[in-house]
């Protein structure tokens, strides 16, 4: 249709825009978005910069890294607290494997999850801004164990802005 | 001086250029720089990209991580050996702590040690190409601590250009 008047053309680019928003609120999560918070794995994330190592004692027995994307590691450097919307942590977690070469040494084996944390304070209000994602092979895991973060993250790191690692030396 | 014609220029030009290159060779090592190879810590390697973590037994107990320039990083994901010249690594040391909000996890408590590995095939040409730095508080460690490098590399990993760390998916 081509508006004949300016007046019709404008209503009707309103009324675009009101089809276009609730076609944004009603369309399905992007794929292999994590249930309850639909985050993503971010694209890029391998090349970020580093904030800590940590191992998980058994029965999971893994190394892990963190890594932060640049508003992360910006808040981090100045220690703001909480951390401002846009930043990104993704932790990278491997089966702590022995080292074949090196016998004092363990390496990471076998890669297990991806787990990314976002903040988003207007998308997450319900969540102290953050959004979880947790991954394994690229998809994410099922509703139950994404139920189990929030809460532990509250229990634990309230005081840190819900994030349990510290930036490394 | 101001030269008087163009060609005595260039002859000053050139005996000046003899007279850099001679106190480039003959000046003392830079601050901080490694026994044996003149290793120093490199400017801005703690934003570098990051290639995988460790875990060292005790006596030790370390958790350890390490970083590369985009050198290293790029020969890594393309599988280059040997590393090209101009690679750097940068391996992140911290005594094992245990967490005190998540009983599983172990953390980076003090930082001990920043050890660096420099690729430069015309510089070390009677270690594989490869100078190595060992740190303490950004200082180097003696020059005893600094001939175990080479030998220990040397031993395990001559099939992956003398060094150890593997790039973590």
């Amino acid at each position: 249709m081509k508006p004949a008047l300016p007046g019709i053309f404008v209503t009707s680019a309103l009324a675009f825009g009101a089809v276009a928003s609730f076609c944004a609120a009603t369309q399905p999560a992007p794929e292999n978005a994590s249930p309850i918070y639909g985050v993503t794995i971010p694209e890029g994330y391998r090349d970020w910069k580093f904030i800590a190592p940590a191992q998980e004692a058994p029965p999971l027995d893994e190394l892990r890294s963190v890594l932060g994307n640049d508003i992360a590691v910006d808040a981090y450097k100045k220690g703001t607290l909480p951390f401002p919307d846009g930043s990104i942590l993704v932790k990278l977690a491997y089966k702590r494997s022995q080292s074949t070469e090196f016998a004092p040494a363990t390496v990471p084996g076998a890669a297990t999850t991806v787990q990314v944390m976002v903040k988003d304070s207007k998308k997450y209000p319900d969540s102290h801004g953050w959004g979880f994602g947790r991954f394994v092979n690229g998809k994410p895991v099922d509703i139950a164990q994404h139920e189990t973060c929030l809460s532990c993250h509250v229990s634990n790191v309230e005081d840190h802005d819900y994030v349990f690692t510290r930036y490394a030396p």
